[in-house]
C-alpha cells in the first residue's frame, strides 16, 4: 500500500525507537521528566517563546491554548475551514464555551481588514473577542503557507485591540522549509504557538504548545483537567526531540514529491488539481471522470493507493516520510488507469 | 423624542396595563397562574404546536430552545448575521456548548443547498450536526421576510437528516401580516419556535417558546436553570395576552410607516436605502454624507430622533406602535437638514 | 385553601397591582426604564453596596453572581444544602463550570474552620477556590438565621486567601427582622448580596444582585445571556420597589405566626418539630404518625392545607402575608385530626 | 533516593522498554494501530466488557467516562474525597458541566443507604441523577478496598434507578490482589470502568476505559476532543501490554512490603499510623512529633525519603516495584532518627 491520506501515518524511524529505548525517565506530573523537560526547552528556545508545554495532539495544543486564553462566551476569530473550527469536533465550544467567528480566507489567508471588522465592539449584545486563531500551514486550503506579512498585518489588528494572537502551527515547520525562512519568522507574528510533532516531522506521538511563562503554567492545569497530564512521558518525548532537532530540514523533500505528483496530475483527463502546491498536500477534484471523491478512493485503494476525501469530489494527497519518489510514480502510473 | 431604535421600545397599552392590574395570578412554579396558563395555550394553540412556555425574552427563548435540541460538543447551522450568533453574547457557546456554523444568506434566507453541505458527516473529527435554526423576520437583512417556501425546503432537507429546526420568530407575526397569510403557514416548517410578546406586539416583557410536549417539559427545567422560572406571572402574562390576540392585525400599519419612510429617503442626498422593506425596518447607508453611523445618529439625535448604528455606516430605523405617520414625515424633514 | 408551601405564593397587594398600573417605563436594554433605575438605586442603598441589578429570581441572580466571579475549573465552597447546591437544578456546574465542595453546616452555618481547611491549595491537581456561598436565613435549615458574627469570620478567611463570598440572602430580610438588626449588618460580611422580593415581600416577580460596580457590569452581560435583559419592567420593578420600602417591616409578624404554629406542634402526639424557629419556617416529622411526608401532605390537602415535603418524613410550612393567625390556628385544629 | 511518593513514579522495566523498540504501529485515528488495538482487547476480555479505549491517564479515562454518561445539569454521586472529586481539578464540572453530589464515605466506602438518599427525585429545581462514580482501591482512604458486597448493594440501587455506575480503578488490580479475587469480582459490579497500566503496574503511561461497545464509540469522540485521539500509539501502547500481562501478579509483594512498613512505624514515638493497610498505601500522622507534613517531608527529603503530604499532619508512603524491601527497612531506620 501507498499511503498517501496524511503525514500523520508516518512510522518512528529507528532512531526515535532507539530514543525511547534509552530515554531517561521520571514522573513529569513531579516535572522529573528529564527528556521532556529537555524537549519543552529545546521547543520554546526554536520557537522564540518563553516556554513550552508538550501535550499529546495538535487538538490537545489548540484546545488548551483556547481554554488559556478565553473565557466561555468570548468569541474566536478563525478562518472558515481552520482546523480548529473544521476538525475539532467542536471542542472549543464544548470544552471552552467560546463562540467560533469564522471568516472565509483566500488560500487559508485572511484579510487584516475582515479580521479587524470582526472584532466586537463594547456592547452587552456581543460577545468579547477573545482570540485570533491562525492556521500555518493552512490543511484544507491545501497546505498553503500564509504569508508572515499576513501574519504580522493581523498580529498588529490584534495588538491594538488587545486580543491575543494563536497559531495552529501543526505543520509550521512545512511553512517555513516552503519559504526557506526561520520558523521565528512567523511564531514572532503570534502569543502562543502549536506545532505537531507527529505529522512530516514523524514523531509517533505529540505536540508542543509554547507561550509566555505564565500563560504555560496556567495551560498545564488545563492540560491536567483534559487528562494530558503524563508520567513517565520521556518514551515519547525523545522521539519527539528526534523529530523536533533531526527531521525539520528534510520536509522539503516532501514538498518536491507534492509538486512531482502535482505535475503529474495537471495532464491528465479527468481530473484537476485544485490547489497551488506549496507544501506536502495535492488537492484534486474528479468530477471530471464521473465519480465521487468516495468513489474514486475506493478505486485507488483496489490499486493499492489510500487517498482521503476532501468533499463530494475532491480528494487529497499528503506526501510524508515513509513515501518515496517510486511510489510517487508508481501513483501516477496507476491513476491513469482510472477512467 | 421620535425613538425610532428598535420596535422593543413601545410602551404598554392602556389595557396591557388594566390587564397587568387585574390579572388573576398564582405560583407559576406550581404551575397555578391561570393567566400564564391561558397564555401558553391560547399561544401554543395559535402556533399550531403542541405546547407553550413563557420566556422572560426572546433571547431566553432562544437559548432554552438550544439547551434542550442539542448537547455540547453539537454543531448547529444558522445564518452568519442571525441574532442567536451576533446579538446573543455567544450564549449558545457559553450555555449550551454548541458551535456554531455559520452560512451567509441572502436577504437572510440559507439556501437549502448551502444547508445540506454544511450538515455533517460521520467522523470523529465532526461535531454532530444538532440543530438548524432560521429566522424570521430576519432582523439584520432588515426585516426580510423569509419566504415559506425556503422554510419547507430546509424543514425537508433537516427531516431527511434527523435534524431538529428552531425557527427565531421574535418578529414572525411581522412576516405573516406582510404575507397576508398565517402564522402556521410558517410554523408548521419547523420543530419549535420562539415569538416575542414585547417587540411589535407591544407587551412590555416576554416572549413565547413553543413546540412538542415532551420538548417544553424539559425546556421547563433548563429555564429554571437559567432563572426564568417565576412566580406570580400573571402580571406580565396577562398584557402579553393583550399582546398576543389584539396587537397582531395592526403590525401592517408599522410597514405601511417604514415603506413611507424608505420612500422618502430614496430621493434624499448622500443616503441610500440599502434593504428592500417588506416589514418594519429601514436600514440606511450614510456614507455619501461623508459620515460615519455614529456621527449620523449623534446629529438626529440633536434633532429630536432617535435610531441605532447597524454597520460603520449603516443606521437602522424601525417603525412601531408609538410612531405616528407624522412622526415620519417630521422626521423625514429632518433628516433632509443633514447634509 | 389555605396555602403554607411557600412565601413564594403571596399575591402582590392593592398597592403592588396600583404601582405597576401607574409605572414609568422604558426600555431597560437601553437603561432607560426610570422605574427599576430607582429600585436598582434603592435596593443598592439599602444593601451598602455599590450598584444592584434586578434580575427575574433568586436563582437568576444567584447564578449570575457565580458566573460574574468565578472561571470554570473553580470550585466554590457552599452548605450542603444550601439552596445553590440543592434547589438550583445543577445549575452552577451547567451554566458556571464549577465543582460545589459542599461543607455540612450547623443550623445552616458552616463552621468557620471547616470553610478555611475547605480552601484549595495550590497544586495542579486541585480547581482554584473561586467563591464561598452563604444562605441566610437558611431554608432548608428551617429558616434558622446565620449570626453576622459567623459572617464575619467566614469573610475575614476568605479576605486573608483572596477569595470572594456570595450571600444567596433570599430571605435576608427575614433574618435582619429575627435579629432586630439592620440589613447591612448582614451585607458587610460580603462581597456580593442576593435578596427576594417575591418572598416574604411580596412582590410578584423579581429579586436583586447587589455588589461592586465593575461586578455589576459584569453581571449585566451574564443577565442578558441567560435572557434577563428586559424592556419595560418598571411594571414589575414598581411592585418591587413597594416591596423593598414599604414590606420588610411586617416580616415579623410571620415569625411571630411560625412561633405560634411550632408551639401548638409541639404538644401534638406523633408529629416531632425539628428546626428551632426563628423566622418563618416550620419543618416536622411526621413518622410518629407512621405516615410518609407525602401520605401526610394528601392528608393535609384533603382538609384544605398546603404544605411541601421536605425528606422522606419531613414536611415544612411557610407563614407569610396573606396567611393569618386565624388561619394558623384554624390549620392546628385541623391536623389535631389527623393520627 | 527512595521514592515512596507514589506508585505513578515506577520506571518502564525493560521489558517494556524492549515492547516499545519493537512494537508493531499504524495510525490509531484510522484504527490501525496493532498494537492498541491487541490491548484494548485484551483488556476488554480481562475487565470483563464489551469494548476497551486506551487513554493517556486515569484522569483522562474518567472525564470521558463522565463526559459520555451524563449532560450537562445532571448531578454525579461519590465519595467525598474520591480522586474524580478531589484531585482532578473540578473537571468534572468544567469540562462536562456536572454537579458533585458527594458522600463521605468509611474507609472509602459509601453506604448504599446513603447513596439511594442521594438520588434526586423528579422536580423542577433538582438536577437528575446521571451517574454513580466508585474508586477501588481508594487512594485518600489509604488504599482501602471497596468490598465487592458493597459494589454489589450500589450497582442493585443503581440500576433500580436507572443510574449507570463507574468505577474508577485506578489501582484495581490491587483490590484483586488484595482480596485474592478476581478482577471481575469488581468490575461486573459496574458499567464502564477505568484501570491504570501506569501506578503499580508500571507502564510509562496510560490507562484503559472500558464498557459497553455503544458506549466506548461515544467515548472515542470525547477522547478526540480532550485531544486523546493519538498516532503511533503502539510506542505506549506495548509496554501497556507487558503491564497488563505480566505484572498483576506481583502487586502483592508492594502490599507485604507496605504492611512491612506500617508495621515499623506503628512502635514508632510520636508516628500514628491513621490507615488500616490493605494495599500498597501507609498514611501517617506526625502530630505527635509537633511537626507539619510539610515539616516532615522535608526532614525525610533531607535523608534522602520522598513521600507526600495527605493532609496538614498526614504523610502519605506508596510501595512500588522500584523499591525493595531493604529501602523500606533502610526507611525505617531513617524515620527513626528524626524525633
Amino acid at each position: 500500500m501507498i499511503d498517501l491520506r496524511s503525514d500523520t501515518v508516518t512510522k518512528p524511524t529507528l532512531e526515535m525507537r532507539k530514543a525511547a529505548y534509552d530515554a531517561e525517565v521520571g514522573d513529569d506530573v513531579y516535572r522529573e521528566d528529564k527528556t521532556v523537560l529537555k524537549l519543552e526547552e529545546t521547543a520554546a528556545e526554536l520557537l522564540g517563546k518563553e516556554s513550552a508545554l508538550f501535550v499529546t495532539s495538535g487538538t490537545q495544543g489548540n484546545q488548551i491554548a483556547v481554554l488559556t486564553h478565553c473565557r466561555p462566551g468570548d468569541e474566536i476569530i478563525l478562518e472558515s475551514e481552520s482546523h480548529i473550527f473544521y476538525y475539532e469536533s467542536g471542542a472549543v465550544a464544548a470544552l471552552a464555551g467560546v463562540q467560533t467567528r469564522t471568516i472565509q480566507g483566500k488560500r487559508g489567508m485572511m484579510e487584516p481588514y475582515d479580521v479587524e471588522a470582526a472584532i466586537r465592539g463594547e456592547d452587552q449584545h456581543f460577545p468579547e473577542t477573545g482570540l485570533i486563531c491562525l492556521e500555518n500551514t493552512h490543511n484544507r486550503a491545501g497546505g498553503a503557507v500564509i504569508p508572515s506579512a499576513n501574519m504580522k498585518a493581523i498580529y498588529e489588528i490584534a495588538s491594538k485591540y488587545s486580543v491575543p494572537v494563536h497559531l495552529d502551527g501543526a505543520r509550521l515547520f512545512n511553512a517555513a522549509a516552503s519559504k526557506q525562512s526561520s520558523i521565528q519568522s512567523f511564531t514572532k507574528y503570534t502569543d502562543t504557538v502549536q506545532v505537531c510533532l507527529s505529522k512530516g516531522l514523524g514523531a509517533p506521538i505529540g505536540s508542543i504548545l509554547a507561550g509566555p511563562k505564565p500563560f504555560i503554567e496556567r495551560a498545564r492545569k488545563w492540560r491536567k483537567r483534559l487528562g494530558g497530564g503524563l508520567r513517565q512521558v520521556g518514551i515519547i518525548a525523545a522521539p519527539g526531540l528526534v523529530a523536533l532537532t533531526q527531521m525539520t530540514d528534510r520536509l522539503i523533500e516532501d514538498h518536491i514529491h507534492a509538486k512531482l505528483l502535482a505535475e503529474n496530475l495537471h495532464e491528465m483527463n479527468g481530473i484537476q488539481v485544485v490547489n497551488q502546491v506549496e507544501t506536502n498536500i495535492v488537492v484534486i477534484d474528479v468530477k471530471g471522470l464521473g465519480l465521487t471523491a468516495e468513489e474514486y478512493i475506493s478505486l485507488l485503494k483496489e490499486k493499492g493507493i489510500l487517498a482521503v476525501t476532501f468533499g463530494p469530489s475532491l480528494v487529497r494527497f499528503v506526501t510524508h516520510f515513509d513515501v518515496t519518489e517510486e511510489d510517487l510514480l508508481h501513483t501516477v502510473k496507476l491513476m491513469r488507469t482510472i477512467n
